[in-house]
C-alpha cells in the first residue's frame, strides 16, 4: 500500500491529498502541517479583520473532520526538518520538541511561502507585542486580532498596496482605525497600469484611506510615543507615525526544506518543478507558492497563488499515485475587491510583454456593463494587450464597481489566452446578452474591438 | 463610389451599415427602414413595460441623430417591396403609398422575424383594440401601452413562458396586473433542462404569477366578458379568462422579399446564407433573424438572438465592401433574468447533443458564487453535458440568483465551447478568485469536475 506524505496545511499539500484520496482511496495520506490550522484560507483573512467573517474557525476551507472523512490522517503542530531522499523518509519535530520519522512512499512538498521583509530594518525584530504585523498565517491572525481588541489602536500604517495589503487597508477601514497606506510605487495596485489602478486609489481616499505613492519604507522604529517608519519620498526623507503597522509587501518562497534535500532553486529562487511538479528528487514532488510557476505566456516564471496551488496540489497528488498529469500553465488571473471595486487582470501588461519578446500594444475603453437604459449602468475601465504583429491578445486589465460582473468578466479573457485566441477572436466569441446584464456586444468585445481598431485603419477594404 | 443599402432598422441592417462606414467612410450607405424606429432594443421592450425604462426613446441603441452622424441615410417608413436582383433595384413604397426605386451596388437584408401564432385560432384576427397583443415592433410597444394606461387592465395572460413571456410576466406582476402563464411544454424556459427550469418557475409563483405547464392553447376568443382562452391541459379542454392576452410563442423568419428575389430556404424556413452571409443571388447578402444560423457544434440551424444579429450584419457590412469575413458561428449562448433569478446556457442539451450524433452525459452541481465564509454567499446551480466519447465540453446551463455572475459565468463556458475545450480541461483555465466574488476552484470548474469524476471512476489509477 502506497503511503504519500503531504508536507503544508495550506491549499498545495491539501490539494494534492485529496486529490490522492479521491483517485485511490486506499491509498494511504499523511499531511504534516506546521500549525493546528489546516486547510484554512490565508485569502480569507483580511475579512476576518473587517469582521465579514465571524468566527475565525469559518475561514476554514474544510473542517478537521471534514479532512479526516476523506481518510486522509493529520499531524499538526508538526514541523518537517529534514528530508531523506535516499532512503524516503521525512525527519519531524513536534510542538513538544521532540523528533521523529516517517516514511514515505511518494512526498508532496508545500510549504508555501513566507512574507518578504523587502529590507526594511526593524521589520524581523519587531513583533506583534510591539505592534508590528504581518499576516499569512493563522498565528499572525490571532497575534493581530488580539492586538486590536486589546489595544484598540486608532491608526495604522499599512506597508505595502498590493491585493492584502488593500484588503486590510478596507478591514481596518471597516473597524474605525484610520489606515496610512505607503506605497514604493507611483500608483497603488502595482499588478496594474496605473490608469486603471488609480481608480482604486481614488476609491481608497474616498474611503478615508490616507495613500502615500512614491514612499519607500527604510525602517520601523519602536519609540515611546508609537511606531514610527522612516522613509523616503521623492528623495526627502519622511516618517509617519502610528499605533499599529502592518507590512504586506510580498512574500518569498519557503524553500529550505526542499533547498536541503538538493532540489534546484530557479524563477523567484523557488524550488524548479516541471509541468507535473517533479522536483527531480525522485519521489519528491513540490507545488504552490513554493515553486516555479509555468505561465502559458511567459514560460517558467515565480507567480505565487492560491488558484494555482490548488491545480498544481492536484496535479500533485494525481502523479504521486502514477499519474501523468500535467499542470497546463497559469495566465496569471487575479482579481481584488477594495470597498466597492473590483480590479481584476489577466496574462500579460505591455511592459511584461515587450520584455518577454513580443510586440505588444495596449488601448483603454469604457463600456458599460449592461445596456445604459436598463437602471444601474456602470462603466467598466478595460485595457486590452495585443500582439501587433500575432494579434494574439496578450492580457486584459479591468475595473469596475462591485456589481459589475468584472470578475467574471476577466474570465472570458482568461479563458481566451488559454485557448490562444487573437483578439479580433473575442469579437467572435457568443457571449450572454440580456439588457440587464449585458449589452448586444459585451464589454469584454467593445474593448476588443477599440484594440482591433487600432490595428486596421479606417479604408482598409477601400 | 459603392452605394450600400440595407434593408431593416434592427440589429443585422444597422450593423451591416455600421460597420461599412467604419470601414469605408466613402461609401455611400442607406438603410431601408420599416418603421419610423430604427436601431431600436427589441430586447428591451419588457423593461419598458416594468418601469425600468423611461422615457421608450432611450430604447434606442443610437439616436437617430447618432445613426445620421456616422454618414448612413435612412429611409424611415420605408417597405421594401421587391428586390430586382439582376438590375440591383430596389422597390421601396413609402408612407403614402407612393412607390420608388433604390439602385444599390451591394444589398444587405436585414427583414428579421415575425411573431408566431403557432396554429392558435383568433390570434391573427384579434388586435391591440380587442386585447390582444404580440411585441416585436415599437408599434407593437405603443398599442400595449396605450391598453395599459387606457383601459388599466387587472389580469394578463401569456401565452408562452419564454425568455420574453418571462420577461413580460415580470413586467406586468410589477405594474400591478395579475399574470397567468401559460405553457405548452412541462416546465417553463423550454430552452433550459426542467431540472433548473423549476427553479425559474418557483421564482415566478413566489412573485405572484400563476403558471400553467403543459397546456396547450387552441384559440383565443373575445367575448363581452372578457378575452378567453380556449386550452387542452393533460388531455382535457380549460379555459382562462382576462383583460387582456399577450401572446409570446417564439418567432418564425421574415424571408418573403428574399424568396420572391430567388433565395433558398433552409433550417427553420430561414433564408440559407454562407459563412460569409451571402445568399447566393449576386449581390445580396442577408443577415439576423431572418435567415440561417451557423453553429459551431451543430452546423446550420436556424437560431434567432440579437447577439448573432449584430455578429452577422458586422460580417454582411464587411462583405459587402469586397471583405472575406467570415461569421465564426453560434453556440447558443442565451440569458434571462426572471425577478431576482439569472437563468443561462451555452452550447448543447443532452437530448439536442445526442440528436447531432455525440454521446452526451449531464451532470448537475450546485456550487456557491463565492467562498461561503463571506456573506451572501449562493449557490448557483449548473449542468453540464459532456461527449463521454472526446471529452469535449457539449453544454452549460446555470441558474443563481440576481448578483451570482451567473450570466458571465456562462460565458466561460462559452469560449471554452468556442475553442473546443474538453471538460476536463475547463479544471486548467486560470480563473479569477478572491473570496467575496469566487473560489479557488470557481463554481464553473466545480461542476465540471463533477462531470469528470462520472467520467473517471475512483481507483483509476491504483
Amino acid at each position: 500500500m502506497t503511503h504519500l506524505v503531504a508536507i503544508g496545511g495550506s491549499d498545495a499539500g491539501i490539494s494534492a491529498a485529496l486529490r490522492a484520496r479521491e483517485l485511490d482511496p486506499t491509498v494511504e495520506v499523511t499531511v504534516v502541517v506546521a500549525d493546528a490550522y489546516p486547510n484554512y484560507s490565508i485569502c480569507g483573512i483580511p475579512y476576518f479583520f473587517s469582521g465579514d467573517v465571524k468566527p475565525w474557525q469559518s475561514l476554514a476551507h474544510r473542517t478537521h473532520a471534514d479532512l479526516e472523512a476523506t481518510g486522509m490522517r493529520l499531524r499538526l503542530d508538526t514541523l518537517a526538518t529534514s528530508i531523506d531522499v535516499a532512503g524516503q523518509r521525512l525527519t519531524v519535530r513536534d510542538s513538544t520538541g521532540a523528533e521523529s520519522q516517517i516514511a514515505y512512499d511518494e512526498l508532496v512538498v508545500g510549504t508555501g511561502a513566507l512574507p518578504a521583509y523587502a529590507g526594511i530594518a526593524g521589520l524581523e525584530q519587531l513583533t506583534p507585542n510591539d505592534g508590528v504585523h504581518v499576516i499569512h498565517s493563522m498565528g499572525d491572525t490571532f497575534a493581530l486580532e488580539k492586538h486590536l481588541t486589546e489595544r484598540d489602536p486608532k491608526t495604522a500604517i499599512i506597508i505595502g498596496a498590493g491585493y492584502v495589503g488593500l484588503e486590510m487597508a478596507e478591514g481596518f477601514t471597516g473597524r474605525g482605525i484610520h489606515v496610512t497606506q505607503l506605497q514604493r510605487g507611483p500608483e497603488v495596485l502595482s499588478t496594474l497600469d496605473p490608469e486603471l489602478a488609480s481608480i482604486v486609489h481614488t476609491e481608497l481616499v474616498e474611503h478615508g484611506v490616507t495613500v502615500h505613492t512614491n514612499t519607500t519604507v527604510r525602517a520601523v522604529e519602536k519609540t515611546t510615543t508609537g511606531l514610527v517608519v522612516h522613509a523616503e519620498h521623492d528623495g526627502q526623507p519622511v516618517t509617519h507615525t502610528a499605533d499599529l503597522v502592518l507590512a504586506v509587501v510580498g512574500v518569498r518562497p519557503n524553500t529550505s526544506l526542499l533547498e536541503r534535500a538538493g532540489a534546484t532553486l530557479g524563477a523567484g529562487r523557488a524550488v524548479v518543478v516541471d509541468e507535473q511538479m517533479r522536483t527531480g528528487l525522485p519521489h519528491v514532488f513540490a507545488a504552490g507558492d513554493g515553486v516555479t510557476t509555468h505561465h502559458r505566456l511567459l514560460g517558467l516564471t515565480y507567480l505565487p497563488l492560491g488558484t494555482t496551488a490548488h491545480k498544481q496540489g492536484r496535479v500533485a497528488g494525481e502523479n504521486a499515485l502514477g499519474g501523468a498529469a500535467r499542470f497546463a500553465g497559469s495566465v496569471g488571473t487575479q482579481v481584488v475587491k477594495v470597498f466597492d471595486v473590483v480590479a481584476a487582470r489577466t496574462g500579460l501588461r505591455e511592459h511584461e510583454a515587450a520584455a518577454a519578446g513580443y510586440h505588444p500594444t495596449t488601448t483603454q475603453t469604457a463600456a458599460d456593463d449592461h445596456k445604459r437604459y436598463y437602471p444601474g449602468a456602470q462603466p467598466i475601465s478595460i485595457r486590452i494587450t495585443g500582439d501587433t504583429e500575432s494579434g494574439l491578445l496578450l492580457g486584459a486589465q479591468l475595473v469596475g464597481r462591485l456589481g459589475t460582473e468584472t470578475a467574471k468578466r476577466v474570465d472570458t479573457y482568461a479563458t481566451a489566452l488559454f485557448a490562444g485566441l487573437t483578439v479580433e477572436q473575442i469579437s467572435d466569441l457568443d457571449l450572454s446578452y440580456t439588457p440587464p446584464l449585458g449589452s448586444p456586444w459585451d464589454a469584454v468585445q467593445v474593448a476588443s474591438q477599440a484594440w482591433s481598431r487600432t490595428q486596421t485603419p479606417t479604408g482598409v477594404l477601400a
